[in-house]
């Protein structure tokens, strides 16, 4: 089965029909505010954090998968019939329906044709700014006047925080207060407590969000789910859009949406172009200044190809050209493209992952990460890799996770002995060399950062610090303790079991050390460490190769499987 | 608008129209084996917790809100036409499609008719068994032969962790292993992990339920819900019962689901009656042993009217005969019932509530509870009361949670400074006297029971050192610190803010134990509580009663709104 190409000139994934088995996602915006989207149109948007600062709903695993998202519906006023601007979630049947969605860097465009309308939503978020746009063209391609009403749909959340939205309802079902101001509708959530623009994580907060509409006759709204939906309804056939008209609700509690109600006439062969703004802010302040930036409604053509431009200048680097045109088209965009997106996010946004826990950067994951787009934004990978740097503690081992909203240099609270993971600060032998090799900047390793906990060393410092955690952790074996975990996350060996793929790890890190003093002209260093690779190739070679558990990666004495109490001992 | 009524005779209440504008629920089982079901039959099922055996899924506030649950849909094989049991999931025109719901004493019953087929499925949890019945008849109430499928659906999860199995996708759908012995489903999870009998609270181990359907010949069946509903579709329109004909799918990883076809062949006025069994256990050992169990489908009768006489000759105590036949309706069954399914469950199952960490008892809410079904199930009171004492620490103050599963009074960990609840160990100078009020059981005062972390006391000195505890945390104004919450969750004062609500319960305390203290003819214990209760009294007044923060039920000094940091200082 086809269901798309790749478009190298454009560096767009064009999917050619929409009911793919699974959702094809793309991630639009910043690490300021992100958004994903999948190629009907479902998906969720957050600022800054997709744990904490979720505004627009998505439900994972539902039914259908990926519903709901950023929906724009339209209603024909003569013969009473509806669909969306995305093949779903109306669905009408698929030889009526025309429908192609293109991927590209940073936005993504759906273009569906029925019945002698033609949409086009393109949906991105401008450089630098904390709203998305969905840039809406709606042409007439018949040959009779056409009288529609277009109708916007999101479904909002009761608070910023993904996993209370999910799962609190006795909570989230009393913090919502809908308003519309000049048009433009206000999504406050708990506004009778006071913002904390300091404190991000803090969930009990007020906090707004808005939805303008600009280039159509707005003529009514709904911010309330089930006044839109109507009882018993999906997505799929809203009451509102069945019947062509808002009921002008006002969310106040339960589950808030948003929904603006334009009209559009359209003459045969006739196009109208409009925009739908959603973001951070009041109505009444960032929504209304935003409204009159897009007064000329060319600002978003303006910004859609500076964004391009802004991304296609970053895909660069490596060039790959071989007789296979799919590999190509990998190395030379897609690759490096999602690589940037998984540097952006780490593992916090993503359409399979929803628990706050991951408001923060996993160590290992994040630092691992930076190998992918090391080469095409290397500046960006450096400032991370000095906030990873620093979230090692003096003990040399790393925080589980490093909270960039939030992380204080020496005074972050230490993981205790069993939080540790035996592999987290050894990948900064892979991640910190790489650097240097990218960039020739030897200095580097003599600037000086603070560990998380308390105190500081140069780059070099920290590394040896590393070598120094993992020695100390050593089991009866002379291998590295597998401790809370290590690359598989799955094992709690403790301090008794021990992990031949650490000991590989440690390895690495000595052999990378050795070099690195020697180029630092630090023979002391070079002669230690030189020393300890003795030492550890030579305890691999006795106790780690030794057929089955080589293999399995794991040497342990008298652990229970699943027991976490004996493999924290 | 009248959806219904109460049916004091039958001790139901009778839905009679099945739109309504929330799910009503009903819950159905014992501590052992518990299920929700509304109107429209959505709902889930679990095996000691709700949060930690859940194995039927549902998905919360979702659209539509209730879905899915335990379905049986019809196909006409010459029409085909389509439509379930219960009006939803597909819900047919409401002018073509009857429906009636009776939510009784732990079952619910849910009778419908559309285009000549009559159905009524009764679903229940027989008495101290670890499966539910859903007890199927179907009428042919037309005047030609009918040639029908059916199909139940239940969809099933991936890990009996509820918070898991809605959140960790990455997890979840690597879990299951689906397979058909003799016609019975069995649904299995991290079958390739041993069992843990012992350790109910370990996710990670292998688990089995089944699914069995006796009564009428099996004719295929799907275990893959996207086999089943087919892409793109929801339990309005699966693609299996549109067609009539399952697809004999495997689950395997994904996302599991039960499905048996049957075939029902109806001559005018003829009526079928089949049973659908779902319960704990591997399908070829518990499943095929309870299967044999029903092979007189009659049992399923008997089994019904025994549980209904034991609900009834619950429903006892408290009769009342007003002119509002309303209120006697709520008094005399209503109340009774939900207090003793509220006392059965505390906070942990419910359509609202999902959170696992609900897998246990609420110190505050569960105490309170006992209050409600006190006079009709005393026994079963009393032995979680003593429960309830035994989570009480040796500090007199209380742990917030108590697991029923793996409480140990003795060994305990004790809660720290910061996680006590200020009005906790308090509630117990409600239930206590209450009990004893009930019982004339005055010896229960002299029982000796464990506190959760070490040491014992009689009941008596349990009460005493509650009152300690109080006293010991008074703030600058001599009133009750707020610590982490009172009976306001919401509000963390920590040691700095005084809780005039938490003072006016020491008050009650201290009063409750002078009288005991004179039942017991302990003079001395009533002379220090008299003089306390005095001094109570005389800070009461002087510190609490002024106005605004009376009203309040809070004193503060330099607090700052929502700050958790000042609040535990």
């Amino acid at each position: 089965m086809q269901y798309g190409y790749f478009d190298d000139k454009n560096k767009e994934y064009v999917i050619t029909r929409p009911d793919t088995p699974k959702s094809w996602s793309n991630y639009l915006g910043s690490k300021e505010f992100g958004s994903i989207i999948t190629n009907n149109a479902g998906g969720y948007t957050f600022y800054k954090s997709g744990g904490m600062g979720r505004f627009i709903r998505m439900r994972f695993n539902s039914v259908p998968m990926d519903q709901p998202g950023r929906y724009v519906y339209f209603h024909d006023h003569d013969s009473g019939d509806y669909w969306s601007a995305s093949w779903q979630p109306v669905g009408r049947p698929l030889d009526q329906f025309k429908s192609q969605c293109c991927h590209g860097t940073a936005y993504t465009r759906i273009s569906s044709e029925y019945k002698g309308i033609a949409s086009q939503v393109t949906y991105f978020v401008p450089l630098g700014k904390l709203y998305e746009v969905w840039k809406v063209k709606i042409t007439n391609t018949g040959s009779r006047k056409r009288t529609l009403s277009g109708f916007t749909y999101q479904e909002l959340v009761g608070t910023w925080n993904a996993l209370d939205d999910l799962l609190n309802l006795q909570y989230v079902q009393y913090t919502t207060q809908m308003d519309i101001q000049d048009g433009i509708i206000d999504h406050g959530t708990n506004i009778n407590i006071p913002a904390m623009p300091d404190n991000f994580e803090e969930k009990d907060q007020g906090r707004h969000t808005f939805q303008a509409l600009v280039g159509a006759k707005i003529i009514g709204y709904d911010t309330d789910r089930e006044a839109f939906l109507g009882p018993y309804r999906t997505y799929a056939n809203p009451l509102v859009v069945e019947k062509g008209k808002c009921t002008n609700s006002r969310g106040y509690g339960d589950n808030p949406c948003g929904s603006l109600q334009f009209e559009i006439i359209l003459s045969p062969g006739e196009s109208k172009e409009l925009l739908v703004l959603v973001g951070i802010g009041k109505a009444g302040d960032e929504g209304k200044r935003i409204v009159e930036e897009y007064s000329d409604l060319h600002k978003a053509d303006e910004n859609l190809i500076q964004l391009m431009n802004h991304w296609h200048s970053r895909i660069k680097g490596i060039t790959a050209d071989t007789p296979d045109p799919l590999l190509n088209s990998m190395v030379n965009m897609w690759s490096i493209y999602n690589c940037m997106m998984t540097f952006a996010w780490s593992r916090a946004a993503s359409l399979i992952y929803t628990s706050s826990e991951r408001d923060g950067l996993g160590y290992r994951d994040t630092v691992q990460d930076f190998l992918g787009p090391m080469h095409a934004i290397t500046d960006e990978v450096r400032e991370r890799l000095e906030l990873m740097i620093t979230g090692q503690v003096s003990t040399g081992g790393a925080m589980p996770v490093v909270r960039p909203l939030s992380h204080k240099p020496g005074s972050e609270k230490a993981p205790s002995e069993e939080e540790y993971r035996s592999d987290d600060c050894l990948w900064l032998f892979n991640a910190v060399p790489a650097y240097i090799k990218e960039t020739g900047d030897i200095a580097f390793y003599n600037k000086v950062l603070p560990y998380a906990d308390k105190g500081e060393d140069t780059v070099f410092g920290h590394l040896k610090r590393a070598i120094g955690f993992t020695m100390e952790r050593s089991g009866t074996h002379g291998l590295p303790c597998g401790l809370w975990a290590d690359w598989n996350d799955c094992l709690r060996f403790g301090h008794n079991g021990e992990s031949v793929f650490v000991a590989m790890q440690l390895r690495l890190a000595l052999k990378e050390y050795t070099e690195i003093a020697a180029l630092l002209g630090n023979q002391e260093e070079e002669v230690w460490a030189r020393s300890l690779l003795e030492n550890v190739d030579s305890t691999i070679q006795q106790n780690a190769w030794d057929g089955e558990w080589f293999l399995r990666g794991y040497r342990y004495d008298g652990m229970k499987f699943g027991s976490k109490e004996n493999s924290e001992g």
